[in-house]
């Protein structure tokens, strides 16, 4: 049995770890939790796994819980997040499905009690990446990513030497909007940029997607996960979301990871690695009918929040940071309908010119642009 | 330094060994080499590579070779081959890139040496893989594949346990006729079967994937190598010859390996292995274009010997020897004007459904059923 630690149960991602730990129970044993403002999902899975420690985002809802579930404790808020990360000294796994960059400081203190990190949530080696690495080094645990794209890689390393990768490249769908000139952009709707053309994922995610924002981070997320050069980095369009990205090394053999685009296989393989454990996830890959899969040049002039991206994370320190908080604000706002989808890409350019780069930021002054970045954004539109 | 002991040296796959070895002088030593009788060939070999010891298909040749090269020792004919597979006592590995069954019993004679097999000659797999696999084991040796099918499964299973594998896709261009019905097949030519659209191989296997009898050989070949049935084996025609074959695991999750069609980056993979070396062989993947990649079902009814192989594969006993030596006589009739190309298929079909079979047959039945087979139909087309 593994122990499961898991923060962010409710979401896309969470959601989807709950089924796969459902399919396996002699596998896995869920042992701490945290999920947002989804009390009705958490009681949920209160009823169907064993857990002993369960967080919540607010403090009022404790009351109620603790009522209905005696025998279990609970915590609340940012501390919460990390009593789940480090509950009880018996081994296990932290899955990181948060969204956004409140999954970094859960996940450095999992690492120091040398626990694997398996990590959905991407703006925490984006923000955090030169820290984590070094702590993961340090305490030699696992960092096994979760997103699709990712995981592939990750697979496709198998049994390899890191220092024979020449190349790594991203397959990208495209988005919701990849058949829309830029001029078409300027009016498109929320409810459009939910459509995502094969995957079923979170709001925020979806659309990342569509700016391609998504990517951008993946891109960092790459680079600090497999310790390669973002000249290393290439990004490809694969309408088909089949291939899920490739390893090029330097014999120029090229590993290719595939499969109907389903969240949950990535997911099934970060819990059952380095084993594989037989599933009736998805379809396999149908032979017996005749498909292509399609490759196309990234156009990064069609998606400059891509092209930022590399920049930001070329120059490094702080830059990241910023780009992923005022990223994330923008994304926020443009979901609560307080702008168009296009000022998305205004806000974070904006953001990215006007602070000034801190090259190796300690964890404090990574948290303390964070903010400034958020809160600056958040006046000028003001929402708060 | 590795040591290298190359049987086959003249031939496609074995001139495209010597390219290879040609570009790491610092990291093989090719120690002995045969050739058939291509003697201008070798020399060039003797004169670029301290080869110590040589041997060609007729003692006619060797005269000469010893007048011009004193310091090297010379043998020939089949004990030659095995000279070269057992030379000396130092570690090395033994590349068979010979054609056709005669590889069979240098490689046993190599395995018995505890050597690494490199191999190319996928006939050995085919006619003695239940002896092979089993010395395989009892002398603890690897046997790599060569071919770019078995390469890219090969590398698929890099750090993969073999019992997560739910099936193997062998990937197939459909050969020089791919294009054309069986009624149009009647009239074809060898100078037409010669042209393969994609891949620069010898003339043998060209007519064989033309049949189809390769893809065949390398069902069973990949039964043997991979430890799976054959209801885990699929082929499909895939006809830009880019993904060379795919696993697909427990897990839903499918390994693709990729490359321009170049079969030196499998040699390489072969010689390197576990490691890869940098290369200037072929181009890398080209992203910076729109490709795509295109996969249909598999059609036995268009290519009766695949079907054929997977029947004698299941059967097993000596009818896969029937297969091979049956299609090795007919290629080559084909080759020589003797027949046209769908009687190909006839000798094949003939010579299998008229052979009584033998279950677990010994070495000596293997070798007296092949030369059974051949004789017979030789006799039947009065070529000897």
């Amino acid at each position: 049995m593994k122990n499961i630690f898991l923060l962010g149960a409710s979401g896309s991602i969470g959601k989807q770890v709950i089924d796969i730990l459902k399919m396996y129970p002699e596998k896995y044993n869920l042992k701490a939790v945290s999920v947002g403002e989804n009390i009705d999902y958490l009681k949920q899975i209160l009823r169907e796994f064993n857990v002993e420690f369960a967080s919540v985002k607010n403090k009022e809802d404790l009351l109620e819980l603790e009522k209905e579930f005696p025998h279990i404790n609970f915590g609340y808020g940012d501390d919460g997040l990390i009593q789940v990360a480090t509950y009880s000294n018996e081994n296990g796994v932290v899955i990181n499905a948060v969204v956004g960059m409140v999954g970094l400081i859960p996940t450095i203190e999992a690492i120091k009690k040398r626990r694997d990190i398996l990590l959905a949530n991407k703006e925490t080696l984006v923000v955090g990446g030169t820290i984590i690495t070094k702590l993961v080094k340090e305490y030699q645990v696992n960092l096994i990513p979760i997103d699709s794209e990712h995981s592939a890689i990750f697979q496709a390393l198998n049994g390899e030497n890191k220092n024979n990768i020449k190349r790594i490249i991203l397959t990208s769908s495209g988005g919701s909007f990849r058949d829309l000139t830029r001029e078409e952009l300027k009016n498109v709707t929320l409810q459009d940029a939910l459509q995502h053309p094969n995957w079923n994922m979170g709001a925020k995610i979806t659309i990342d997607s569509a700016t391609m924002a998504n990517k951008g981070l993946e891109v960092i997320e790459a680079h600090f996960l497999f310790g390669v050069n973002y000249d290393q980095i290439e990004t490809v369009l694969h309408p088909e979301s089949i291939v899920h990205s490739m390893v090029e090394f330097v014999d120029h053999s090229t590993i290719m990871q595939a499969s109907f685009p389903d969240m949950r296989i990535p997911i099934a393989y970060a819990l059952s690695y380095p084993d594989r454990y037989p599933t009736n996830i998805s379809r396999p890959m149908d032979f017996s009918k005749s498909f292509n899969l399609t490759f196309k040049p990234m156009d990064f002039n069609r998606y400059p929040l891509l092209k930022l991206a590399y920049q930001v994370g070329k120059v490094g320190g702080i830059m990241p940071v910023v780009y992923n908080a005022s990223n994330e604000v923008a994304n926020e706002l443009f979901r609560k309908g307080k702008i168009s989808f296009l000022a998305i890409e205004d806000i974070v350019f904006d953001a990215v010119n006007n602070t000034s780069n801190i090259l190796n930021p300690t964890l404090e002054e990574i948290l303390a642009i964070d903010k400034q970045v958020r809160q600056k954004i958040y006046q000028k539109y003001e929402v708060i």
